[in-house]
């Protein structure tokens, strides 16, 4: 049978396997429908790419004991063919999992293509990948979901998230960059300069010497902007600003104890700030690839947030030594701000007058206004994203699930809110959001300045069948959660606000007629069927069907 | 690595995977997890069957000329042995496709368990299956998006639904509910008996003999009641009365000009009702299956709507004998009715005093109180789906599309009432149902008492990205639609009546910047990235970056 349908074609109608669908063009009398762009296949410049000389030589490690850091900030030539080199092929385009079925895979997505650009320039990055994904498996809990493989962005699964109010490491959400460099300790050091009075070098022992900074110590929650992304891409597919975007659920937040000290006084040290230095660029040792240009891992946080001793330089967290996948022997943790400002395996502090324009901090974790449209969405439109707003998020029970209960559902989870504010008031709905319960407070964790909250509750819910679960949380300034995806979408899919909302299947055993069908399971032995298939009897015989008929007005009336 | 984690352990936890979520009892002290009952397997008991005889002579054709009918009503005794035999071995579960991936293939369902049941009785029913899909490939077009390949249900795609407003045979949508019987017309009888005062059997000839029965032609628009079911499936997986249940999109929806008699002048020409009959249940060839019974198809209609000439016995559609997938020779077609009561392969109706205790009539097609309970849905809670209320569709753009345009996005559709209400007026709003434009009437297909309006519409949008799209209609009687799918969301999936809602990417290149932007894309040669990949240029030089920050207040101020 000849046809033009696809196989898919239903699905493809229906925005569920939206990757397929032609743009329409409707700027012209008739409407044309055009394909997007396909991938033209692998290319190579086999022999433009051998002139450029040896990856090992090119690409070589730049310290002794520090396995996969190449430093490219100090070469600018050394970029510039790097970038020749990645211009000089192909990669394949980043996997379509928002618009066509996610894969149901553990790690979901296991990031080829940034596998590739570390194999197409070789040297000292070659071995990266498999270096990192081996730290994986050796430092982060077996039961962790692995996002993406590489560079690794992985989560806890939702009974872990908040098992306990501070995170253990292992089960801590980790988002790379970029691969794992693995420093040995006594070949560490750090660099500070730029527009600072006295630049200096420092090794770890420096830094720990009590007797020249004191010891700080911070029970601190660090959030990724993108928790819960997952929730935008099911409304609308986005683009964020790298890709692949991992579609993080509710666990990328995580809650330590760091301990390091205050970089204000490490620039004191230094003689203090000079010629209008108002920011501090933080380089990181992993390679971040972006638009076929290769670099460091850089960001910049304002003076003013170092001025109040909110950042820190950390070596310790919960007691232990950084695991290697979080930034070991040191990293940066910013209190307050988003992740991405909290700089792993740090090797140097640069003072600078504007912050930092490497692209994670000029072109990325940006805020934009819902509607202006992709082709238009420039840096300066969007709001530098540094302090989460006020969030929160179910644990239990879980979106689509069945739950039985006696007329109230048990629910816990998590709220936090950035920038030093906290959780003051947890509210619950079983309701879509109409009416809401307030978690009573002892059945919230402590409060503190950095950190989250986690809480559970009895919610109160007496009807049965599909209900909406939602969850918003009021911080100390009043800030509260707008009730919609929609209301916070992004084209960034970054900061993911809004209440948090889930669909539960209620069926309440304290109603009579309920009660009583479960008597009769129970009496029968029947087990219960899955949701969307029929039980085993039936809930009304003839005699009571005919007798109803009986007694009341017909289905069919006549005058 | 030993991990109690799934490979898909994420997307079960974000209900992507939600077939594979246990149930949660929280009635206990203790919050238990119960995995829903899974199939046991194929199990059969041979000898008993074998022992109930052959099934050639137990289920043989009932009449020379009908193939693939076997006549139920009449022998209480063979229904019972057709239970003995299906109750004597064990059938798959129907696929479970609401709460995990719909399938990427056409047909989308197969309906192996409808087959398996025709297999399990043989006999004439035997090849039933393999001739009814021959049929669906020679009467229907070859586009059909075949939802359920046995029994046959198809709708056309998108582009074809309202491409005329009269839709051709072979693009009508199926929604059959047993196999295709195929009968010889010149061997067709019809027998009108039960609460008459002079029963009678009449052929073809009979019926179409002008000086007995005037002609009757009506154009009629007819709905399956599960029209646009895949709104409600996406929002929360359901039951319905039968399984599987079609995941019906926008296309269950036709309209043909019919030719037949009036079913009250038939009823008149035997004499009319006696002893109270007040409603006529209808016969359909085919067989039925449902909770291990098995049936000829029946429903009925009450006396009052065949009274008002509103029942038609139809032998032709469009200017052509009915098509054998339509009910060849004779069906019954119920203006303003959902299909379900137009019975096809018609061959007895039977006037009785109640409506018809058939399962179909008496526990199917009834619309339930949302928040009843799966375990509570008594029959004679559900409301009768005999008349579809007020509804509408937009065939064109389809959600997640990207539309480029000039400031209005072409939009085109169909609208409809059932009962005899016609629509009015139809309205679209670009912003998620806050403003509504009216379509103006011109832009309307013409007025019907029974039959549905096609439209187009050039609606306004001057926003970029992603926008929602609602149309909704008002009708005759001033009825319109909800706006969300929740507010008419219903256990059995049926009568999707809520605005329907597409999301829309838009691209208007009547705004200043986009156009610049698109004259670039041309100049350059560049073609349309996919819309969740980047573009091949910087929407921004570091100049004008620069230069914006020299002109604007800084990222983060100090004071």
């Amino acid at each position: 049978m000849e046809t033009v349908n696809r196989p898919n074609e239903w699905k493809i109608e229906q925005g569920l396997a939206g990757a397929e669908l032609p743009f329409l063009d409707q700027t012209g009398r008739d409407t044309v429908a055009i394909p997007p762009q396909k991938w033209v296949g692998f290319w190579k410049d086999e022999e433009a790419i051998k002139a450029f000389g040896d990856p090992k030589q090119l690409f070589a490690r730049e310290l002794e004991g520090w396995k996969g850091y190449v430093e490219w900030e100090k070469y600018p030539e050394k970029k510039a063919i790097a970038h020749k080199i990645l211009t000089s092929q192909s990669f394949p385009p980043h996997p379509e999992y928002q618009m066509s079925p996610i894969p149901d895979t553990n790690p979901v997505l296991d990031g080829y293509r940034w596998k590739l650009w570390h194999q197409a320039l070789g040297g000292e990055l070659d071995s990266v990948p498999d270096d990192s994904w081996a730290m994986v498996l050796k430092e982060k809990h077996p039961e962790m979901l692995h996002l993406l493989q590489f560079p690794y962005n992985g989560e806890p699964p939702k009974r872990l998230v908040t098992s306990k109010p501070v995170t253990p490491n292992p089960l801590h959400f980790v988002r790379n960059h970029g691969g794992i460099p693995i420093i040995d300790k006594d070949k560490f050091s750090m660099t500070l300069d730029g527009l600072v009075a006295d630049p200096k070098v420092y090794s770890l022992d420096d830094l720990m010497d009590e007797s020249k900074f004191p010891r700080m110590e911070k029970v601190v929650t660090m959030q990724c902007s993108g928790t819960r992304r997952i929730e935008q891409i099911c409304l609308y597919p986005g683009q964020g600003d790298e890709l692949p975007q991992a579609p993080w659920a509710e666990g990328a937040i995580g809650t330590a104890k760091y301990v390091g000290v205050s970089l204000k006084k490490v620039i004191k040290d230094c003689g203090g700030l000079i010629n209008g230095a108002k920011h501090l660029e933080l380089y990181g040792a992993e390679t971040y690839f972006k638009a076929d240009q290769v670099m460091n891992y850089l960001v910049s946080v304002p003076w003013s947030k170092v001025k109040a001793n909110e950042v820190m330089l950390v070596w310790e967290m919960n007691g232990e030594p950084l695991p290697k996948i979080h930034g070991y022997p040191l990293r940066v943790v910013v209190l307050g701000y988003i992740g991405a400002r909290s700089v792993k395996w740090l090797y140097r502090i640069k003072a600078i007058e504007t912050p930092s324009l490497a692209p994670v901090q000029s072109k990325e974790y940006l805020y934009f206004n819902q509607q202006v449209g992709k082709h238009n969405q420039r840096p300066t439109d969007g709001i530098q994203i540094q302090e989460m707003p006020v969030s929160s998020a179910i644990m239990s029970p879980w979106t689509k699930q069945v739950v039985i209960h006696n007329g109230s559902i048990r629910c816990k989870g998590w709220a936090y809110s950035g920038g030093g504010r906290w959780p003051e008031r947890v509210e619950l709905s079983a309701d879509g959001g109409f009416s809401w319960y307030s978690v009573p407070n002892e059945n919230l964790s402590k409060k503190g300045k950095w950190t989250w909250r986690t809480w559970e509750y009895d919610l109160p819910c007496d009807v049965e069948g599909w209900i909406e679960i939602v969850c918003r949380c009021w911080d100390n300034s009043l800030n509260t959660q707008p009730l919609a995806v929609r209301a916070a979408w992004n084209w960034g899919l970054h900061v993911t606000s809004s209440a948090h909302r889930i669909s539960v299947y209620s069926i309440n055993k304290s109603r009579d007629l309920t009660k009583q069908r479960f008597e009769k399971f129970d009496h029968l032995g029947i087990p219960l069927a899955p949701i969307t298939q029929p039980e085993e009897f039936q809930t009304q015989s003839w005699e009571e069907y005919e007798k109803f008929w009986k007694e009341h007005d017909p289905r069919d009336v006549d005058e």
